[in-house]
């Protein structure tokens, strides 16, 4: 029994959050449907439901890992394999699908998307599509609130993306571990490692390796591209077949080395803190642009602040517009 | 003899316009610099200057070209050829150089810019850099203001940029003619044009045909991938060499082509006009993001607008920037 939603939000985002925690699928898929919600009534529900969320939660459980690379590399069959891994590993799984925006053509990708869906039905993984059809300028801003629900629900979580350059930077801005999937013919990637238009990502998948030679050619490639200092990670490259189910097990466990290094060096927690505050300046930035960050102080203040205090992104970011807000509206009367 | 700037910028702007118009280079490089600079002086002056540009110039003269791809791909050495083709045409060629930004490592392409500057010395080629570092999401709202400078000094402005996505978006929404240069190993690029990730270029032009086979294979695939309606133009794909300076003729032609095409279907007027209104859009959610557009009324009411009057770009941007400014002063009192 579930019937969590906004109508009863104001005395219920307690137990509404903690049917979350519970791994409560409808509870949760109202949250999200909540979260996508642009009228300012239910703003002000998605802020109170994310206020409610354990904040332990957020800053230390589970695995954000974002999964990146062109189109065709087969991102979406090595996901599909990783969370078979992660299953037989008895760990459950939120998958974020972010479709690319594109102001012209509008990005379609279902059939991509709908390739993933092969592992299901399984209590422990969950899977939500989200359209950024028309949305100019890299990932949508829902993807971090989303990403803070489904951490609160699964142990891994992944948010799956299509693109190079600017999409793959947001992608890393907001999660834990970067996992670029390329394959064999990759040319254009490596070029875009080597000219840093491509951020380093954390762990590198190869797919294809059935193809033999070409993707261990790839493979020293990408390896030759990455040949720089990335704060003391040593990136991996893993040759992987999805098709065979070759190497997946290296490359879960890959991303888990790069978990377990981010909490050794403590710097898990400190990156979850800036993914939100990050996240809080860019829903600042997209609705008020740079002026609205200046009139609260500028960019660099607000992340000190930010980065000093306890309280959840979304109180933060509410009083941040409510202070603009009232500002603006001074002038009404 | 040249002394022109913002000191005297208040009696001059319409004689600096005219020598730009003229072609000369120290007004021009100094009309550059003044639209970089950010204070809100040099604001006011760059609006001045923009304003005295002559409208008929902006609306119809010349071509502006933008040349995108991936690196590696040859952009620059196809870039250097088409000038060294233009030049011996007659034309004079203006070179925007965008340096692609990242919000972590910053993009560094300066060895494939310096290779651009072969041809010169020559009166008739003028080349400017603009640095994006730091700047997320695409393209530097400067680059509009800055080709259309270009546009009233040089036969043809070249808007060169390295990216795949965002950023070859934001190219197209800025220029008439989009030139994508691929190169025969470029699986990445054709998996993006199949997969809408990437937008329909105007022209491509596949590099590095002295290779043979593979250039041929690639041209073939990229003509599959493109098999897509594209508003009545018939892309053409273009084998060339810059190396052995082959199909170079053949691809200058097929930009001119299309220049036509444009024209001969009452295009060009509507393109140019509709890619300012958009550089104002642009400039205003820069700086008031999507609050600021609702205040004046929205987005499609704002474009519905600009497309209605004979006004120059900068002087509506800095009026609809002028109603939300004193609107907001109002609160200091």
């Amino acid at each position: 029994m579930s019937a969590f939603g906004p109508e009863k939000a104001e005395w219920q985002a307690g137990e509404w959050a903690a049917a979350i925690c519970r791994g409560d699928r409808p509870a949760l898929a109202r949250g999200l449907n909540l979260i996508e919600d642009r009228r300012p009534s239910e703003r002000v529900h998605a802020a109170r439901l994310l206020r409610a969320l354990p904040e332990d939660r957020l800053r230390e459980r589970g695995h954000l890992v974002g999964i990146t690379g062109p189109p065709g590399a087969g991102k979406s069959s090595v996901a599909a394999e990783l969370i078979r891994a992660w299953r037989r590993d008895g760990r459950s799984v939120g998958v974020l699908a972010v479709d690319p925006s594109s102001p012209i053509s509008g990005g379609a990708l279902l059939g991509d998307r709908l390739r993933m869906l092969q592992p299901a039905p399984d209590a422990g993984v969950f899977i939500r599509s989200l359209a950024t059809r028309g949305q100019v300028g890299g990932l949508s801003a829902d993807v971090a609130p989303m990403s803070m629900l489904l951490l609160c629900a699964f142990d891994v979580v992944v948010v799956e993306t299509v693109g190079i350059g600017q999409t793959e930077v947001d992608v890393a801005l907001h999660t834990d571990t970067i996992c670029l999937v390329a394959q064999p013919a990759s040319g254009d990637t490596i070029q875009f490692l080597k000219a840093g238009v491509m951020e380093i990502p954390d762990v590198v998948a190869v797919n294809k390796a059935d193809l033999g030679a070409p993707s261990r050619k790839a493979a020293a490639e990408i390896q030759g591209a990455l040949a720089r200092d990335s704060a003391g990670w040593s990136v991996p490259v893993v040759l992987v077949s999805a098709t065979e189910q070759q190497g997946i097990d290296q490359l879960a466990t890959a991303l888990e080395q790069h978990r377990q290094w981010l909490a050794d060096q403590q710097r898990l927690t400190p990156g979850r803190i800036a993914q939100r505050g990050r996240w809080c300046l860019k829903c600042l930035r997209d609705e008020f642009g740079s002026f609205g960050l200046e009139q609260l102080g500028g960019e660099q203040q607000l992340l000190a602040q930010w980065s000093q205090q306890k309280r959840s992104p979304y109180e933060y970011l509410e009083e941040l517009r409510g202070r603009l807000l009232a500002r603006w509206n001074q002038t009404r009367s």
